[in-house]
C-alpha cells in the first residue's frame, strides 16, 4: 500500500490532465486514494468555481467525478492484475462515458468528498460508480465507463512531434 | 431575434457561473445563440485545457455541454412561452442530469462547436441533446435534463446575506 495518489502514478507523458495531472501547472490536481474498498477524492473548490451563487459549478462536479473515476479505474486494473504492490506506475484510463445526476445544490465552501466503487471490470473496460458529498450529505452521483487508453489514442500522444 | 448570447441574458444575481457567467472574471464565458432550430456554442480551449496531450480535457467537454444545454433550455422555455421577442432576461435553468459520451479524442487547438436541439419540453423540465464537433467531426455527444431553477434553490441565492 502507498499514500501516493493514483494520478501521481501516471507516466510523465500522460500526466498533463487539466483535472488531475501533476504536470499541469494550471490544473485542479485532483487526487484519489484507496480507503479500503472505496476510492476517495477530497477537493475544496475556489470561490469562483460557482454556479448559482452559494453552489458549486456543475462542470466542476463533473470534472471531479471524471478524474476520480478514471483514476479509480487505473488503480482497480492494477489491483485486479496483481501489479499494485507499491507506488509504481499505473495504467492510464480514458473516459468513454460520464453520467452525473445532480441531486441537490452542492454548497460552495466546505471540502467536497467523492467516494467510488468498482461496479464492473470487463476486459479493458471498467465501470466506476461514485457519490459526491459535502459534510456527509450526498449532492450528486456519478458513473463513468473508463477504458484502458488504446495505443495511438491521440495525435499528440502517439506522435509527439505533431502540433 | 437578437445576437445576444443566452447566458448574457441571465439576471445579474444568477450570472456568476464559472462556465458561462458574464460576471465571473475567472470563468470560461461559454456563449450560446440560436441558428435556426439549433443552438450553437463555439469555444476555443486554452492549451492547458488538455487531457492526454493533444486532446481536450473531458471535464471541459462536460462543462461546455452543461452550459450550452442549460442555456438552450432557458431560451427554449422563453420561446415556447412566447416571451423571447428580444434580448430581455431569460429564465435560469439548472442541471438535473448530464450524460456525455466521448466518441473519439477531441483534438486540442481548433475551435470547438457544439450544436443542440430541444428533445423534450415537459413542464419545468427540458431535455436538450447536443453534439460536440471539431472541424466537422463529432467527438462527443451530450444530453442534459435541465430544470427551471426552483425558488430558494441555494442558500447563497435565496439568502444572499449568508456566506
Amino acid at each position: 500500500m502507498t499514500d501516493k495518489a493514483f494520478q501521481d502514478r501516471y507516466e510523465d507523458d500522460v500526466a498533463h490532465c487539466y483535472g488531475c495531472g501533476r504536470l499541469n501547472d494550471r490544473g485542479h490536481h485532483i487526487k484519489t486514494i484507496w480507503e479500503g474498498e472505496e476510492s476517495v477524492t477530497r477537493f475544496t473548490p475556489e470561490p469562483y468555481h460557482t454556479a448559482i451563487p452559494g453552489t458549486v459549478y456543475g462542470g466542476m462536479i463533473a470534472s471531479l467525478i471524471d478524474c476520480h473515476c478514471t483514476g479509480t479505474a487505473a488503480a482497480a486494473a492494477a489491483r485486479a492484475a496483481g501489479t499494485d504492490a507499491g507506488d509504481g506506475p499505473l495504467p492510464r484510463f480514458v473516459t468513454a462515458s460520464l453520467h452525473v445526476v445532480y441531486k441537490r445544490p452542492t454548497p460552495l465552501g466546505p471540502a467536497i468528498e467523492i467516494r467510488g466503487r468498482v461496479k464492473e471490470i470487463k476486459g479493458r473496460k471498467i465501470v466506476i460508480e461514485s457519490r459526491l458529498m459535502v459534510e456527509g450529505e450526498t449532492c450528486a452521483t456519478g458513473e463513468v465507463v473508463a477504458v484502458a487508453m488504446p495505443e495511438g489514442f491521440s495525435p499528440g500522444h502517439s506522435h509527439p512531434s505533431k502540433p
